[in-house]
């Protein structure tokens, strides 16, 4: 008993376990959908029994959440970043390629795609997406404003929400893009999304 | 037995079968997901037995394929359509709203949302999408570039291709922008969306 209260108290263990749970919860859901995986599939292959799963997760539906949050926290990290640097704006089109690769590459969107699917259908995973979309867009577009002002551009809001949603759009197409042609030419993508991404933020 | 042969030679109503299916499954498969769904649930859906709905589709795959090839059926009437415009770049542009607009629409991005999960696993279903895609593209490529000579704008065939790549992750995104951020205002989008086709087919 003595170690299992430990176990279930010290920090650094339990969020260790936590994604451990996390990273064999990912490669089921990639491998047998959402709704094939199922929580004994979950520990079979994160290696721990289902019951140990259940201290961690209460369901697969709190797997997909904690995936959300994981997400969000990325989000607020890359915005972060892009207030610190002295030309955001330029930075985003500069580091769009950075951008481009890991949104093509299949191990890495492959869990997005299933996640968006089960948004669609489920609405509490669909309202935590959202809230963390909110939370950004309350962060980027300030960023986005106050750059376009700095260069004489408009600012009128519903022209900044435009061009952000359509952005943001753009980046989120990429992996059914490279979906439906594996063989596409990175570098004149690259070429592309940096004429769309320049019209979009600095016109 | 005369009937059931009678039924099963009569194409038309062969043809109206395989669509009470396909109706059903994509009510299924957004409910419940690909892997979610039953060919019972389906068959359900559908009013028809299970038996019966074996006729036409031996697997829940091959109802995506069907999927698919009603994807590229549609892509292709669009092309001809396209195809028969006096000005086929600013009909792209004027058009965009009417595409951002089905994009929009829940009821109509659901299904293909999870049809693109299914295919990151999926090699065969994504090597059918991969085949109408080549095929579009076919279609596509010298409409565009045909346009953008007669206008004195470059050809280069991998320029081309990055700025159709770009153009098409612009629409594939857009459901799940729209997932994301339901509130979207969608003038201000459809102007973001006009400023970066602007870009990508007229400069």
């Amino acid at each position: 008993m003595k170690s299992h209260v430990k176990r279930r108290t010290d920090p650094e263990r339990a969020q260790s376990r936590r994604n451990q749970v996390l990273q064999a919860a990912a490669v089921c859901f990639a491998r047998s959908g959402f709704h094939g995986a199922s929580m004994s599939e979950i520990s079979k292959e994160a290696g721990m029994s289902a019951g140990h799963i259940y201290n961690y997760f209460d369901s697969k539906e709190a797997i997909i959440m904690a995936f959300v949050d994981l997400e969000a926290e990325h989000v607020t990290a890359q915005l972060r970043e892009l207030q610190s640097k002295e030309d955001p704006l330029q930075s985003m089109i500069d580091e769009a390629p950075r951008h481009i690769d890991e949104n093509l590459d299949p191990e890495y969107f492959q869990l997005p795609l299933e996640m968006f699917a089960e948004a669609a259908r489920n609405p509490k995973i669909a309202a935590a997406m959202r809230a963390t979309d909110v939370a950004a867009m309350a962060e980027f577009r300030p960023i986005i404003k106050r750059e376009r002002e700095r260069r004489g551009l408009s600012v009128d809001d519903a022209l900044l929400d435009g061009r952000i949603d359509t952005m943001v759009s753009l980046f989120h197409g990429l992996p059914i893009r490279a979906l439906h042609r594996p063989q596409l030419d990175r570098n004149s993508l690259v070429e592309g999304y940096r004429v769309a991404m320049k019209a979009l933020l600095l016109t």
